[in-house]
Formats: structure tokens, sequence, C-alpha cells
């Protein structure tokens, strides 16, 4: 390893020549590394050394010195990934059956650009506007890709005056973080957001958001998950009743988040010694968000007198009452736990916050969070020139975990998810039948049945027959000189191999018939 | 106008305060133009002077010197917008349609990310390229956006090997064009795009993508349109029997792509003087290009001995007249013309061509081509290391254009579009109810019922009632204490305002019966 280090110092004065052959060599030695199964920390190393190689080659293309080898072309961008059929189906599968759930609830949808002016993004992140993905000026407006679509949804709002929308959004954002991308972590992925805004009275709203990450995960048949929540009243009343300045509420909250990777330990650490809190207030603190409960834990909270001096704290165990009332009419109240230590990573949530979190069977396997939100009653206001500002509750969907969770479920069973929605394959049995299945496939069109054939002329009965099985196709028609002399077809069960002879007129009738059985 | 200019060459040494007034008082006076109806070429000029001084301001808010005012924020970016609900609710149903047509020629679809290395786009638009949108270097790749789905496709092709695949592809697509919002050209738009690669027999699956268009526009009731068709190799052949250099072909098929748009003189001006013809050779070519038909005009050709000199001719005729006997078994020959002034922009097309041009009632407002496409069979070999090609035919659905004449379509309708899909809204009569409303909708939701209800307390009746029919719910379920107190409910036909009373027990069934009858 020493070697590469030296290697490193000498960035940018290695030649081009030398640094394609590096990068070859190197090429070659992780692979030789991945066969004979070295550690992941060696493979990593080795791979970030070529990163580091490839990113200093880049100058030399961009200042087109050398001609960019064709083969160094052949990736999508470091943090992105194509999307094959297989992934595809499975994605909008799943995505079909989250915007049904969307619709039970009377959502409309709406879609805002891919980009937005940068100064829209601007301040609204804190510390991760590091990660936003900004434009080349090239003359004009200084753009950013979105990060999310709860600040465009915000300006959507403030823009056009609108004071209430149900509306759900299913849309690509943009992070420039470290990808990691065996977490399933990328730099381009699917956000898929429900939200409510408008001025209504407390909680209905917000129940129904988390009634619908219930029905989703339900549907999706991901039935073994929880339901954390809390109240950033709640959390801010207890830092007030520690007498804790207010400017450090939502950093300490930041620290509070990381509770379900790290123990308090090390929590408990990061707020005395970064943050700045004295031993006793953290203990102070600790002793109140390592609780988890229900009804019986807020009741107990109500009465604990030192929580009770900050009216911030009385009203966030209230809401957090009236709402685990409004769970059991919608009989959602055994999933939820009220979990003092969830705090929420963005800023912006004024009101309850949950996060569903899918627990594995397998202890060491945790997925984690699958959806989440909370009430925020300021942002749009932040958009408005006279801050006029409209209350939001919503529901983001991890739709990438969940993703990558079906994917694995489909995976480990035997039956594939078909990719194609075929419902009749022509085939013939011998040469020069080409126009014949022409024809027929144009009458099948016609009458809105799925139909394929072969692209070529002369096409092998037992590659158009595999055709069909590895990709599921129900029937095929197969045609042969005998059929067409009798002005008959055959139509074949693909899955029970029988075949039978119908009338060719019949066939479109025929078809429809079978296919309806068959549902 | 004077003054502006004076102003225009003082740039950069305005102090920004100057510009805020400037550009508020250039908007108070396009207002007032706006409203005498002014002419459009006065106003143009005004609204680019008022976008300048926003770019040198935007100098200043980019330097962090002035907070940028909310107000300004207030906007998409140039020549992107939002979709509200009710475009959504179009563009979703046009896309199912197209969708639909996909999946009945067998289709599977991918995704890829909307940056590519910028190297990846480099050298295949042309002229074009400085339309690309880049993003900033902040360390890393060279990345840009894309600027349409065909050569993301060939590079997924080139980079994961596939030899053949049918595949549709819609997504946002970047071009950093001028803006004409009013003709529907954005920068921001989405792409549609249908291809089937393989090496296959010739023309089968380039009049498959001929089908899929006239399949496609029937569909959506656009059956007014006709089918140009033309062949690069014929074209070739023609600038070959000319004796014209080949270095000139592609740039001559530029200048013939405007002759819909523009007549024979301007063209050949173009071709002579800009493009350096000599007047005889550009006269052989208009005594060609501007001829067009059907079988007639093709065996016609397949005779003149000028044109036989050339074998690439010879070939491009005959495929025309075997792409026109298939047309003729997928019962589409006569939406077809033989044009051959079309020539299409892009370079990459090497055989058969197509474009579907939307015939309006009124002349003068022409919609133009609303799908179009051809076979290109090096493309993919531009990118893989050996030059191995796969040979692709497609077409691209111009979905923009196609919104926009169904949204004007619509628009002429008194029926509006449905933006939600609730079936039930769960009314209250009186006030205290919402507990009974909200055990109500669980109930509904439970058993796959879109419902909704409102978020207030204590609603109105005439509120609710006006909620359902101006979302076009059909039914209501409406509560009071006397329906409470007896067990029942009753059910509201919004359109017919018949009302029934419902024993409470038996609510989800009976309305299930009704749903069912309204469908």
């Amino acid at each position: 390893m020493e070697d590469f280090k030296v290697e490193e110092k000498n960035e940018k004065l290695t030649d081009k020549n030398t640094l394609l052959h590096q990068i070859q060599f190197m090429t070659q030695y992780i692979n030789r590394l991945k066969a004979k199964q070295a550690s992941k920390t060696e493979i990593d190393a080795v791979s970030s050394y070529i990163e580091q190689l490839k990113q200093e080659l880049s100058v030399y293309i961009r200042n087109g010195d050398i001609p960019p080898k064709a083969s160094l072309l052949l990736k999508p961008p470091k943090g992105t990934r194509d999307y094959g059929p297989e992934q595809m189906a499975v994605r909008n599968k799943v995505l079909n059956d989250i915007i049904s759930v969307f619709k039970r609830h009377g959502a409309v949808t709406i879609d805002t650009p891919v980009f937005e002016l940068k100064d829209v993004l601007t301040g609204k992140y804190g510390e991760d506007s590091k990660l936003i993905y900004d434009m080349e000026d090239q003359g004009g407006e200084i753009l950013s890709l979105r990060y999310d679509l709860t600040v465009p949804f915000a300006r959507y709002l403030a823009m056009n005056k609108i004071s209430n929308i149900k509306r759900y959004h299913i849309g690509k954002v943009y992070r420039r973080d470290n990808p990691a991308m065996t977490k399933g972590r990328y730099r381009e992925f699917l956000q898929c957001d429900f939200d409510i805004a408008g001025q209504y009275d407390p909680l209905i709203a917000d129940v129904e958001c988390v009634r619908i990450g219930y029905e989703i995960l339900n549907r999706l048949d991901l039935s073994n998950f929880c339901i954390k929540i809390n109240h950033r009243a709640l959390l801010d009343g207890l830092f007030e009743a520690c007498k804790i300045e207010a400017s450090k509420f939502r950093i300490i909250c930041s620290s509070i988040d990381k509770l379900d990777k790290e123990p308090w330990e090390l929590v408990r650490r990061e707020i005395t010694v970064e943050k700045g809190l004295t031993e006793e207030e953290a203990d102070k603190i600790g002793s109140y968000i390592l609780r988890s409960g229900r009804e019986e834990l807020v009741n107990l909270l109500l009465k604990d007198e030192f929580l009770m001096t900050s009216n911030s704290a009385k009203k966030g165990l209230e809401e957090i009452q009236q709402f685990l009332h409004f769970c059991t009419i919608y009989k959602i109240s055994y999933k939820i736990k009220f979990d003092l230590s969830l705090a929420r990573g963005l800023d912006y949530y004024t009101g309850l916050i949950y996060e569903f979190v899918l627990e594995s069977k397998n202890k060491d396997e945790s997925v984690g969070s699958v959806a989440a939100g909370g009430r925020y009653d300021n942002l749009v206001g932040m958009f408005d020139p006279k801050h006029k500002t409209v209350p939001c509750v919503g529901i983001s969907i991890g739709v990438e975990r969940l993703f990558s969770v079906i994917e694995t479920k489909f995976s480990k069973e035997t039956e594939k998810v078909r990719i194609i929605d075929t419902q009749v394959y022509v085939a013939s049995a011998q040469k020069n039948l080409l126009e014949e299945r022409m024809k027929i496939c144009c009458e099948l069109w016609s009458n809105d049945i799925n139909a394929e054939q072969s692209y070529k002329k002369n096409p092998k009965l037992l590659q158009q027959l595999q055709y069909c099985e590895e990709y599921k196709v129900p029937f095929a028609v197969i045609i042969g000189e005998r059929e067409l002399e009798q002005g008959i077809v055959k139509i074949r069960n693909i899955s029970t191999r029988e075949e039978e002879d119908i009338v060719r007129e019949n066939l479109v009738s025929e078809i429809l018939k079978k296919l309806n059985l068959n549902l």
C-alpha cells in the first residue's frame, strides 16, 4: 500500500500516458484482488486510487489533449445507474401500487423542472447545501439540480398563491454525496412524496399521512414494520426546560437523530464536547430521550413537573395524545411507538414527526427507515414576499429502499417478474410465411391484443417457442402450410404445451376467450 | 426604443440599486404596452431588455451583495414550467395511451440518468451541440444533461453488449434553445421513444415502428394525419448521381429539411450561395426532391436513367417499394405519402425515414410533425471499442405537441378532465361528527375504495357538497345525528342529487354495488 501513497503526492505532475498505463495496471490489480477475495478495505483503497487517477486524467481529456478512449465513455456518471427491463418492471409495479394508494386518498399530482434557480435552494438544507449539483453558468440564470421535491413544492405553492392542495409528486432528485451503491445510496434517485397543504384543524391531515404510509407498506406485502413518532415541540420543550439556548435546538436534534445508529455514549459525547452542552444538561436530556412507549408514557410525561415547566413540551405531548387517539380510529395504533429519540434531520419540521422502520427477520441486515415525514408549517412562508405561510404535512416514501427490498424478495422466488405484456406470439413452422404472420399480427393489434412476431423472414420454430417460454407469453399462434391450406391456425398454450386447431376467421374471438379464461 | 440601446452599452457599470429600479420600471412599462395591445415586436424588445437587466443583476446576487428578493425567486427557470394538476391529468392520460400501444407490441422499458459524461454527447449533434446544458465542474467527472434519449440508448447498448432489444423510454431532455413557449417549445421537455435494435431482415421492424405511430394517433382520436416517408440512400444516391462531393451530403440534407417551412427558392439559394452547389446541380436536385407520390412514383424513378446511375438510389427505391408493400399488409398505406423532400435533420439516419404530420382543419394553425423517426445503423458502433454496431430503427412521439393539441381539444369541451379519482366523499351534516367520518373513511380505504373527507373538525355541508360537484366525485356519504341514532347513513348521487338511506353495516357493499353500476 505504501507505493500508492508515494504516487499520490506527485499529483498533476504525472503525464497522460503514464496515467493511462497506471489506470490499466491498477484495474488489472483490482481484478486480481477480487479474484483472491481480498478484504473490502484493501479493494476499496485501490478503487479510490483508480478514481483519483481517472480524475487527473480527465483534466487532459477536457483540454482536448488526448482523444477520449471509447471504453472510458462506456459508463453512466459516478453514483448513477441505468435501469434495465427487469429493474424497471419491479420499479413500475411498486410505483403503481404506491400511486394507487395516493389516489385512494384523493390526491392530484404535479410536476416541476429538474433544476431550479440556485437561490430557490439556497438556505434550505443547512450543511447539506454542499451536496447540491450546480449547472455551469452558460450566460443566463444560475441553476442547480433539485435536492428534494419539498422545496420546489413550497416554491410552487407560494408562486401560484395556492392555499390548499393535496398532491403527490414522483421525480428524481440529485445529491453529490459519496455514493454507497452497495447500500443503495445513489447520487440520482427517485423521491415519492405526498403532502397536504392548507389551514385545517390539528392532526387530521397528519394522521392521514401516517395511514397512507401504513397502507402502502401493507399493499407491498411488507407488514413487518413499526411507526416511530415524536413531536418537535416536545423536543424543543425539553431543551427549553433544560435551559439550553434556543440557537442550539436544531444542532442538538441532528445529534439525537443519530441514536438509531449510534449508542447514547457517542451522542452524549457529541453534544457535550462538540456542541458545548454541560454533562448535567446532557444527562438530563438523556434521561428523557432514551424512553419510548405509548399512551402510558404520554400520561406519565404530562405529569412530569420538570417537563411541564415548558409550554411547548405540554403542547407537544397533548398533540401526541390526540394523535394516538386518531391512530386508534384509523386502526394503526398497534404499529405506533412513541419514541423520544426520533428527531429527524431536516430543519424545517415544526410539529409531529414520524418514521416507518422495516424490521428484518435477519437482525444483521437492517433495512431501516422506508418512509418518513412530518409537519412543516413555515417553509412556504420563506418564499412568499409577505411571508404569508401555508401549513403543510407530508410523507416521503423511501422508494429506492423499497425497490431493493422487493427486488431481493423477487430474486429469491423461482418465478421471474414478467417484463413484457405480450399475450400472443405469432410463429411460423415453415419458411416463406412472413406475410401471413404480419397479417395475423395486424389483426390482433387492431383488436387491442398484445402480439409479437420475429423480425426475421424465416425464423426457426424452436427459437420462436423459446422466446415465449423465456418471456412467459401465454399463447402462440402457429401457422404452417398445412394450416394455411385448410384455413386454420394452431393455438398453443405455452405453459401446458397443449395445442388446438382453430378456424382462421375465428382467431380473434378464440384468443379473446382464452385470454379471459387465463386471467 | 433608442433609450434602451444607450443603456445597453453601459453594461456591468450600472449599480445594483439602479438595476432594481430599472427592472421595476420596465416591468410596469411592459404591462402598459400589453394593456394597450402594442405590437409583439415592441413587447418582445422590452421583454428581452428586462431579461438582460436581470442577468446583470444576477451577478450581484451571486456575489452575495444583495439579498435575493423573494419575488424574484418565484419562477421556474427560463424555458421550463411547472405542471399543475389539470395538465398532469391530461399528460398522464396521453402517456398511458401511448405506453399501452408500446406494450401491445411487446416492448420493455429502460431508464438512464438525466446526465451523462460530457464526452458521451460530444460529436453526436453537429451544430446543435451548443444547446447542451453543462454541469459545473465541482471536482470529478465532467457532466452534461442529456439532449435526447437516443444517444444514451446507444451508450447503454454498447456498454452492456446488448445485441437486440425492443424498448420504449419516456424521459425529460434538455436543450438550451431560445424558448418559444407560445409555440410549445421548451428547454425541458418530455421525449417518448420506441426503438427496435437487432440484426434482422430488412424493413420488418421499420414498418412496425410506423404502424405503432399510426396506432398511437388513432388511439388519441387524432386520425387526421399523413405519414411522409423517404430513404436516406435515395437522397444520397441522388446527390451521387449529381456528382456532388460526399462530404456535402449531410449539409444539403439540412437545407432540404427546411422545405416544409420554406419555399424551394429560399432553399435553392441556401444550397447554392451558402453551400456552394452550382445552379445546375441545384436545379437537378430540385427536379427530383419536389416530387411526391406513391407506388407509381417509385416505379417511375426506378426507370429514371439518370438516377439509376447510382446504386444507392436504386437500393433506396427498392426498399421503399418493399416498405409500401408491407404498409398494405399493415393496412396503413392509405396514410403514406412518399415525399422526396423529407430529409430529417439528424445526421445519424442511414435508411428509411418517416414523419407523421397532423393536418389541421384550420389551414393557418399547422401543428406539423407529431412523430418521426427512421433507421440508424451506425450509432451504437460509435460507442463500441471495436466499433461493433447494432442496427436500430425507431420512432419518437412528439408528446409535447400532442399534449398541447389534446389540451386545446379538452378546453373546448364543456366537460372538464377529472384530476382526482375519489369515488366517495364522506360528509357530515352537523357538528361533532369528525370521529364518525374518520371511522367511515377508514372502512372505505380498507376496502380499496377511494375516499376523502374534509380536514376540518366541523365543515359546512354546503362546502363539502360543492367540493364533490367541482371535482366530480360520484357519491357522498352523509351522516348526521339522526342517521347515527338510527344506525343508517345517507348516500347521495352527486350528479342526479338523489339520496338514499342505507343500513350503516351495509355501507361498503352498497357503495361497491353503486360504483360497479356507475362504471
